[in-house]
């Protein structure tokens, strides 16, 4: 996977367990944060139902855990779009600490129309300029 | 502090850093869903403006820390209305375990319009069940 | 699944997100509790090394969202343990909501030698008290 | 308050309620991750107990709510050490987004040994080390 962009942050105090590890759901808060920026480097904000073109839902996530972070590590997350569906994005992650992989997981999010809260297509300038960053070459 | 409700919780296993015991942010997460019972038990939900007659911000939280609460500790949260103002609540909070005071804290709310986003006074029907409550032999 | 354990919890205000349903993160932390309720179910404390064996992490998470939790919503989450490897637990995971389904998961952990950190077998007697009660016909 | 640390940070996704505003008990996490930067700025890893002299747990806090924060707002935290008593410290916070106060807040801590749980002299090269940096010109 090679990624496109990266986002780092470092483990709060407050997310560390009593053995003294990051508590296993608190990557999907990092990977929703690694998201956040990931479209705001697209010049867009993914919450914003007007800017992205709906509402976007959490479908299914999986996370495979290599090892373990702990307090004040800085963490990089890597995201990827890895494909776009209908009305679905797949997006792609890693957490490494220094090269290290930690963490990697798939995020797979269906768009929405606000008003009906059903499925509703990708919009075409959101697949446009997704592609234009993932695959600038094409 | 003679109080009139308490509701019990359990510790979980994210809630608590690597000291071992609970961070101490996350009390007024347990203070939240005590206030969120003690309104369910005056036939209220806190959060439906329509309810309540308002949206409720906090506008000053106190918390002390007498003793740690750690993982799988069984709490109790204790909460009264200390005072009714024009538009503000004080609730008094304390959380024990097998008895023990482990926090005690003061919450003070303001009501506000919510198309507004200005003070408002407190509802006279709610002003008047949690009076009900706290005083029933007046 | 015929599931042989449930527990029950309600929606807390801070764990929903400005749409006004549960962030998809928290619902690992519902995982992990009814995970906690489930061996204390069996007699055992999960985070305890001595009386489990060893530290249980979690190598792999699976979350299927099939419908949102909102504020005050009353859940039910069951547990039931899929397979015993040789050092690792599969446990199966449905919350729902007054019978309706909203996530499905899968939770595979692997138990750790808590001194030398490497996996490590799941003890005989665990093995045994999980199997008994999973298949209590045999 | 002329204050002399500041660390800035952005409010995520999850640490918003359903009313569009951070949840009141995440400004604790946000004062927790500043104090430990500013201690970082001095050198020294707060939550180390042998860097720091002594494991430091908070006894009192107080928080002021001025106005909301949202969803991706750019907050500013401002931390000064108000007081430096035997074994404890207080800490002063205020919280901004671009000049405007939204929390004022104050954290006291207590000093304990790791060994004992009981308070402890504050060490006197944190103490030294603090007074320097708040205090430049002495």
């Amino acid at each position: 996977m090679p990624s496109s962009f990266s986002h780092s942050l470092r483990v709060r105090w407050s997310e560390v367990d009593a053995y003294g590890v990051v508590f296993n759901g608190n990557y999907l808060n990092y990977f929703d944060v690694a998201i956040t920026e990931y479209f705001r480097n697209l010049g867009l904000q993914f919450t914003n139902p007007e800017a992205i073109g709906g509402e976007f839902y959490v479908r299914k996530a999986t996370l495979e855990y290599h090892g373990p972070a702990r307090f004040d590590d800085l963490l990089d997350i890597q995201v990827r779009c890895g494909r776009i569906g209908n009305s679905s994005l797949q997006l792609l992650l890693l957490i490494t600490r220094n090269g290290e992989l930690l963490v990697s997981g798939e995020i797979i999010y269906v768009n929405t129309d606000p008003a009906t809260r059903t499925a509703a297509p990708v919009s075409p300038s959101l697949r446009q300029r997704i592609e234009a960053f993932e695959n600038p070459s094409d």
